[in-house]
C-alpha cells in the first residue's frame, strides 16, 4: 500500500497516530507530509497537527466510527470486481432512477438495495443514481452534509457494501451514477480547515464559506475534489457523477474547476476504457457549462432541467409560490420542451432580474428531466410527492410528458408506483446545539410561509426518517400497480420508438391552448395529447394520416375527425399507424 | 429635455428638490420614478427619498459643487461638435498615451491639456487615454474613487471642458480613450445605496462590497454601467474605454456583464458609424475575455498586458518583491513576446496557485504593452518612474522593446522624456476621519515592507499632488530631449515598418542567453538586440543577409560577422538592408 500522506501547508509539525503511538511525518513537496510508518489494510489511524488532534484523514477511505472517529486504511485492490468488460448505456438512451440508500429499503443499506434491483430492471431503468453516500454526521441524513468525502457511509455498509451494490447493478445491466457535493461540507465533522485553506470568505454561499477554488493554495483544494471524483469512478466503478449545485462553486480563475474536472474524467475514461458521464445541477441556465470545450464550454455532459420541472409542476398543480411564480403557463411548458431553457435571458419575477441565455445548440440529451426529485419533494413542509398533490390522471400526464420528452428522464424512488410515503428532510446530528439549530431552522423556514410549527416534521426525530422509508408492500395494491404499469409501458415505448430518444428539440412539434388547457406534443410517430382542463373536451390533433390510441388515462377516450375526446384531466399516447413499432 | 427620472425600487416616496421646493415624483415601471416638473439646462436639483436627502442624482451629468452637491441639468445637444466624419485609427496601429488631467499640466484642467496635444502628435501618439474623470471626492485624485460616474470632474472643467478636449484631440487626429471604473465606487460621495441595491455582500473585493451584477434588481444596476459607457462614447465622442480591474466585477449570471457591455457598444458603433474599442484591465489571464462572442468569448478588444510589463520590469530592474517574484528570467520576457501570456496555467509563486490558461489564438493587437503606467509608478512608495530606477541605457532597452513588440504600446505621461517628477498616490478627502484613514492606510501598506513612515508621502498633503505634476521645462534639457528623440524615432519606425505592426505573435523570433544576459528579437526586417549585462559583449545576430544599425544606445556599437558589439547595458535596432523602409 502507498504510504500515508497529508496536505497541511501551514503546519509545522504533523504526526500520524496509529497503534497507540504518534509517529512524526516528514514534510514533502507543495505542503504535503509523508509518514515513515507503514500501515496496512484495516489499520486505524488519525493525524495530529501542531499538537492538535487526533483528526481523521481528509482523504480517509473508511470511517467505521463516523465523521469524528479514526480513519481506517483500505486497500481497494482487495475487492475483486466481477464486471469485467462492463459498459454502460449512453446517457442519450438512459432512464435514471434516483434513490436514497437509507430509505430505499427497510434496513437502509447498500446490501438491502441489491434486493430491489430486479424491480428497477423490470421497470426499464438503465441508470441508478445514488444520493450522496460520503460519510456524514450520524446515521440518518440525505447525504448533502457529508464531511469525509472519500468514505462511503459506515451505516450504509461502508466501502465493501458500496462496491457490492455497484457490482450487483452492473451484473443486471444497470449503470450507476453517484451524487457528489463539492460546493460545501456539512456542519459536523468538517476537519478540513484544520489542515489547509480549503475554504474562502471572499464568496458567500447559502451554506457559509465557499470552497477555495481560486485563491492561494487552491491547486491542492481543486485536486482534492478532482481526485475524489476520479476515485468514485475508478475504485468504485461508478459510471458517472451528478455534481450538486455547481452554481455555489465560485471560481473566477481562467480555467473553471468544472473544466478541470471534465478534462480529468475524460482522461480517466480513456485510461479505463469505460464510458463516464458528468451531470450537473446548475441554477445558472448557462449553456456554457454543458457545451464542449471546443465550443468554449466546460464540457459537462448534461444538467438537471429545472425549468422543465417547474413548468410541468406549476401547470399540473397550479402552485404559484416561490420559484413556481415564474411558471404556470402552458407556453412555458411548451417552450421547455421545444427550446430547453425557458429562462433564456427573459425577466424572472422570482429572481427579480433577467435569467439565463439562449441555448439553441443544445440537444435534449444534455438535459435531465423529472416530475420530482429528492429536493422538490423533500424541501416541501410535508415532504409531499407529486402523487400527494395530484390526482392519478394528472400524475399520468406528468409521467407521460417526462417519459416522452426529448430529455433524459429521471424518476425519484417510489415515483413509479406513486408511493404514499413522504420524503422528509431528516438529520441525525449528535451535537445538541447543532441538532436544536437544525430543528429550529426547519420550523422557521416554513413558519415564514405560514406553516404552524406542529405540522413541520422535526428533522432530528427518528420517526421523520422512518416515515420517509419506502413501503414496498404498497406494490400489491391495484392503484399502485396501475401506475407502475403506466410507467413501465411508457419506458418500453420510449425504448421502442427511436424518435422518442433522438434528443432533437427542433423535431418536437407542440400545439396548445392556454384557455382551453390542452397541449399536444408530437415526436415522430408518437403523439401525446394532454387535457389539463377539469372537464371532458375534444383535443385537436394534427397528426398526418390515421393513428391509434396506444395508451390512455381515460378508457373512454376515442378519436373522431382528428380530435381526441379526453375526460379531463387526462392523457393519451397515439401512434401513427403507418409506421412500425421498431423493437 | 427629457424629464428627470430616478431608479429607486424600494422607496415609497421620492421627491425632486429644485428651485427651493420639493416636488413629488410619480412611480413608473421597474422601480423608476418620474418627475412631473420640467427642468432646463443649468438648473440645479437633487432627490429626497422617504424624507431622506437631499441626495445628488446617481446619473447626474454635472456636479459643479462636487460629489456632495446638487446636480445640474445638462443638455448635451447644446455642444456643437466640430469633428464631423471623424474616425480613429484602429487599435492595431495605435500608440497610446496615458495621462492624468490633474497633473499633466500646470493648471490641471481639460483646457490646459489642449496646449500639449501638439507635443503628443509630434511624438507620434495616436490615442490619448485619460485616467478616470468622473467626479470624485475633493479636487485632487487619481480618479479611481469616482462616485458621480456620469459627471466629468468639476475641478477639471466639467462637461464642457471635456468635450472641448476631445474635440481638440480629434482635430489633431488623436483618438481618445477614457478609463472607467465599474468595479467599485469611491468611499466618499457614494449615494447609490440610498437609491437601490447597487452593491452586494455576496462577493468581496479589495475595495469592499462588490457591485450587484447578478442578484435581485441587477438588470438596472448593469444598465446603469452600460448606459454610462455608452454616454461617454456617444455624448463625449470618446473612441473607446479602458475598463478598470474587471476581475473585481463578479458576475456568475449566464451572460457576463462584459458581454452585455460589448454587445451594447457594438450596437452603438453601428448606430454612430464610428469605430469604438473596449480595452480591459484584467488580472485573470483568461483569454475568454478578449475572444470574440462567436468563439465563446466576452468580445473585449484588448487587455492590458501585465505579464509583459512584469517580465520586462523584473529583467531591467532585477526587482523580485511582490508580483515581480514570478518573473526575472529572460525566458519570461521571451515567452511574453512570443506567446502573449506568461502565466498560461503555470504555477505562480506569488499567487500560490496555477494562474491563467493558454491563449494560442491571440493576436498581439489584443494586448496593450507598457514599461510603466499610473499603477506601476504610483503604487510604489516613492512614486518612482522607470527612469528613477534605471540608467538611460536600460530605459532605452525598455522603451525599444515596448515600441517594437507585437503589442499595442502605451506610454505614461512624461515617460517619453524620462520626467523627473514622481507620480505619487494623492487624494483630497474632506471628511477628516476618511482623510486620516487614507493617510494611515498608505503608511501601513509600506510599513509592511519596511519603509519608514516619514518616507511615505501623505496622499492628503497637497504637495504630494504638486510633486506629481509634470514639469514641461525639463524638455529643454539634453538628457530629456535625447530620450524624447529616442521614443519619437521608435514610433516612426513602428509606423514605417509593417512587420512591426502586424500583431503576429507567431512571427516573432527570439533568441536569448539567460547567463550571458542578451536577447535578440526579430520581426520581419527589424531586429532588436539587447545587452542586459553590465559589461560590453558581442550579441550574436541571426539576421539573414546584411543589415545595418538603425538606432543604438551605444554610439560605439558595431557589427562584426553577425555579432553586434554593445556596451552593456544597451540596445540597438537593426534593419535588413535588402528591404525598403516603406513610408
Amino acid at each position: 500500500m502507498k504510504p500515508v500522506r497529508l496536505w497541511a501547508p501551514h503546519r509545522r509539525r504533523v504526526e500520524l497516530a496509529a497503534a497507540g503511538r504518534r509517529h512524526p511525518m516528514r514534510p514533502a513537496e507543495y505542503g504535503w507530509w509523508q509518514a515513515e510508518t507503514e500501515l496496512d489494510h484495516g489499520e486505524d489511524y488519525a493525524f495530529w497537527v501542531d499538537d492538535e488532534g487526533p483528526y481523521p484523514d481528509p482523504r480517509s477511505l473508511w470511517q467505521p466510527d463516523g465523521v469524528h472517529g479514526f480513519s481506517r486504511r483500505l486497500d481497494h485492490r482487495r475487492f475483486i470486481w466481477p464486471d469485467v468488460g462492463w459498459q454502460p448505456r449512453p446517457l442519450s438512451s438512459a432512464v435514471i432512477y434516483e434513490l436514497h440508500v437509507g430509505t430505499f429499503t427497510r434496513t437502509g443499506t447498500f446490501a438491502a438495495a441489491v434486493d430491489h434491483l430486479d424491480h428497477l430492471v423490470d421497470l426499464g431503468i438503465t441508470h441508478v443514481e445514488l444520493m450522496p453516500v460520503a460519510e456524514f454526521s450520524g446515521r440518518r441524513g440525505w447525504g448533502y452534509d457529508g464531511t469525509a468525502l472519500y468514505a462511503p457511509h459506515h451505516a450504509y455498509g461502508g466501502p465493501e457494501g458500496l462496491k457490492e451494490l455497484v457490482a450487483a447493478c452492473h451484473r443486471r445491466g444497470l449503470a450507476v451514477l453517484l451524487d457528489v457535493v463539492y460546493n460545501h461540507l456539512g456542519p459536523a465533522g468538517n476537519y478540513l480547515e484544520c489542515f489547509g485553506p480549503y475554504f474562502t470568505d471572499r464568496y458567500r454561499t447559502p451554506w457559509g464559506k465557499a470552497v477555495n477554488l481560486d485563491g492561494p493554495h487552491s491547486d491542492e483544494v481543486r485536486r482534492f475534489f478532482v481526485d475524489n471524483a476520479c476515485m468514485w469512478l475508478r475504485d468504485y466503478h461508478f459510471d458517472g457523477l451528478r455534481i450538486d449545485a455547481v452554481h455555489a462553486m465560485v471560481d473566477l480563475s481562467a480555467r473553471h474547476f468544472l473544466e478541470q474536472l471534465g478534462d480529468a474524467v475524460r482522461a480517466l475514461e480513456a485510461e479505463l476504457g469505460r464510458h463516464l458521464v458528468l451531470v450537473i445541477e446548475s441554477d445558472l441556465n448557462d449553456p456554457r457549462l454543458i457545451r464542449s470545450p471546443q465550443a468554449g464550454g466546460y464540457g459537462m455532459d448534461a444538467q438537471w432541467h429545472e425549468d422543465f420541472h417547474h413548468a410541468l409542476h406549476a401547470v399540473l398543480t397550479g402552485e404559484q409560490c416561490g420559484y413556481y411564480r415564474d411558471f404556470g403557463h402552458l407556453a412555458d411548458l411548451a417552450k421547455s420542451l421545444r427550446r430547453g431553457l425557458v429562462y433564456d435571458g427573459r425577466y424572472s419575477a422570482y429572481r427579480q432580474r433577467r435569467h439565463g441565455r439562449p441555448a439553441d445548440d443544445l440537444k435534449g440529451h444534455q438535459l435531465v428531466a423529472f416530475l420530482q426529485n429528492h429536493d422538490q419533494v423533500g424541501n416541501r413542509a410535508g415532504g409531499e410527492r407529486s402523487s400527494h398533490l395530484l390526482c392519478p390522471a394528472r400524475l399520468k400526464i406528468g409521467a407521460t410528458l417526462v417519459l416522452t420528452a426529448p430529455f433524459v428522464p429521471l424518476l425519484f424512488q417510489g415515483e413509479e408506483w406513486a408511493a404514499t410515503t413522504p420524503f422528509l428532510f431528516f438529520t441525525d446530528h449528535r451535537d445538541p446545539q447543532l441538532a436544536a439549530a437544525v430543528s429550529q431552522g426547519r420550523r422557521d423556514e416554513f413558519a415564514a410561509f405560514g406553516w404552524p410549527p406542529e405540522l413541520i416534521a422535526d428533522p432530528q426525530d427518528p420517526t421523520t426518517f422512518e416515515r420517509s422509508r419506502l413501503d414496498w408492500q404498497e406494490l400489491r395494491q391495484p392503484l399502485h400497480t396501475d401506475l407502475l404499469d403506466w410507467h413501465r409501458q411508457l419506458i418500453r415505448l420510449r425504448r421502442a420508438l427511436p424518435s422518442l430518444n433522438d434528443g432533437r428539440l427542433e423535431a418536437v412539434a407542440i400545439r396548445y391552448d392556454e384557455q382551453q388547457r390542452w397541449l399536444v406534443m408530437t415526436r415522430g410517430a408518437a403523439t401525446v395529447a394532454c387535457n389539463l382542463a377539469e372537464q371532458r373536451q375534444p383535443v385537436p390533433l394534427s397528426v398526418a394520416g390515421p393513428s391509434r390510441i396506444l395508451m390512455s388515462s381515460d378508457p373512454q377516450s376515442h378519436l373522431e375527425s382528428a380530435r381526441l375526446s379526453l375526460d379531463g384531466p387526462g392523457v393519451a399516447v397515439l401512434l401513427a399507424v403507418d409506421r412500425h413499432l421498431a423493437r
